[in-house]
């Protein structure tokens, strides 16, 4: 897609280049942040986990990873359980869940390096904009993954599907930035272990795209206790994905206009359908947001919908179906947290 | 409320006065139909029960209501498993699950004398339409029942609270009829059986009224697995409860403007948060249709939903967060009907 370039009174920050060889923290050791940080060890990067319940299974064993590219082991890795050990680092992914995030404002500062980067890799939108308070808009990017992996054990991952990741940079308000130096060196070392990278030069497009899967059928399949099969295999609610999937392209809409952007710079129609006819022919898939309900973990409501809809709002424009799919999903969210206060404990990833 | 005098172009149907006594056919002898046959019997009045599951039992042991007025029992009821067997009688009144609206078509006509009535007494809207198709515009009419009762075995209802009947006359297109001679006859019976009836001279309009409670609580209770008391509790569907109301109360004023009605035919602004108000202050209560869920019993989604959607459809307007439930519910319903063919069969009543 065109990159427009930034509108005159939103200047882009300055970006230093990152040093060669980068040096990784992985803040968050689960399924995502546990997988791509062993394939950038596994490729020869210095990478530095940060883990919580599973900290001493991993700091005696290391980390081993079933994936259909092939199982491997790292028998020794870098392992923390708290920041004010770990060195400071060139790129900090943050892989935690977004419900922990009001934890970043004491974890980022220690492991960042000051020409370093946060890797933003978590669903939903505007986390690039909470850190950005933090750390400076100039030391933010981020990534959507489309990966399909589950921890299965302390240590343990299983990599079933996927694993791409769509990188870009930020700039205050999303303005769009293009490529930039950075972006390429992250995705080369990446690339160098695996993991394909579809630059974005319009991270917040980007996020935006992915909002037109993950809202109705995260969401959904919550309130429906359903797979994207049996949704899919259901007239009305193909109906009602297609509907909200519309109500996300309007919203992206609204708010790239309510920031000033171009008239370019939108969710191209034909997507919706690409989308629709793409969750027909994926496997039968609970969804992250799903199994997040399912374990009894908080699920990522605000990052997903609440964000995007007051984003929205404040554009001045409502959307009543992914509205009420928020409403619905914070119910059942705090319902689900209130029938077992013991599993209410938020694990380390 | 006034009742406008019929536009000229639809005319009201003529409309017999009933004889005295009246007799009564109960279509569908269960919590509902059971306990107002039963005390009309116990008034006084010639009462003839269809019953489906239950006839054997009924026929040799009658009917046993316990109720927070006093419990009674009736030994002997006058009980049938066909209406080829039953006699035509004056008032028969509709009290099968809309699910079963089908079998109208063939159950009314050997049980309506040439000049009487039929009386639905069904939740949802556009009913009297259809039974209109079978029996001729003037001789339906609806009530709205506020009952709170249980089958709890053949025979036997517990009546726990409430149990007044909102009554109005049909003409087509649900022109308002105000007050008829029949509707004071019928009156008279229920509330000489202790029954107190509200005379609604807008039908369709008291019809939609019920549907501002039932839409947003029947149908949220099915999809969040909640009690009224948990949904009022909770700040999202407090608010998204008054925001499904107010897209009830703006189909009504669709429906009433697009079909030539006056001005002064609509839900009073006000009726909304006094439905809030009380909903707060009753018990916690499990819907009708939260139950029917639970039993694994099929939803009434078209009589309370699909019919009201597709008639505000019709007047040109959209009710975006009604028919988001609408999908849902149809899909829960389906759902919840496919994982047990066993239960598929449908009940008597």
């Amino acid at each position: 897609m065109a990159a427009p370039l930034p509108t005159p009174d939103s200047p882009l920050p300055t970006r230093s280049p990152l040093p060669t060889p980068r040096t990784y923290a992985i803040l968050g050791t689960g399924a995502l942040g546990g997988f791509y940080g062993a394939r950038l060890q596994q490729a020869g990067c210095e990478v530095h986990f940060l883990l919580h319940r599973d900290y001493n299974h991993v700091r005696e064993r290391g980390l081993v990873i079933h994936s259909i590219d092939g199982d491997f082991a790292l028998p020794q890795v870098h392992a923390y359980s708290t920041v004010n050990q770990m060195p400071a680092c060139d790129v900090v992914i943050v892989s935690l869940k977004t419900i922990q995030n009001h934890l970043l404002p004491q974890l980022l500062p220690p492991v960042l390096k000051e020409n370093g980067v946060v890797l933003v890799l978590q669903n939903g939108l505007g986390i690039e904009t909470e850190i950005a308070e933090i750390v400076g808009a100039d030391r933010v990017m981020g990534g959507l993954c489309f990966l399909c992996s589950n921890k299965t054990a302390p240590g343990e991952i299983h990599h079933l599907d996927y694993k791409q990741i769509t990188l870009g940079d930020y700039a205050p308000d999303y303005a769009p930035c293009g490529m930039t130096e950075r972006m390429r060196q992250i995705a080369a070392d990446f690339e160098r272990a695996g993991i394909p990278i579809e630059p974005a030069e319009d991270l917040f497009l980007a996020r935006w795209k992915k909002l037109v899967w993950n809202i109705p059928f995260n969401g959904l399949s919550v309130v429906l206790n359903a797979t994207t099969q049996q949704m899919m295999a259901d007239e009305q609610i193909r109906q009602l994905a297609e509907q909200l999937m519309q109500e996300v392209v309007a919203g992206a809409k609204a708010c790239v206009s309510h920031l000033g952007g171009e008239g370019d710079r939108q969710v191209p129609g034909a997507f919706i359908q690409t989308m629709l006819e793409y969750t027909v022919k994926m496997k039968p898939y609970r969804t992250s947001m799903k199994i997040d309900y399912d374990e009894k973990r908080p699920l990522e409501v605000e990052a997903i919908f609440g964000n995007p809809l007051r984003m929205v709002q404040q554009a001045g424009k409502e959307l009543p179906r992914i509205q009420m799919l928020y409403q619905q999903l914070k119910f059942l969210d705090r319902q689900n947290m209130a029938t077992d206060e013991s599993i209410r404990t938020i694990s380390g990833c």
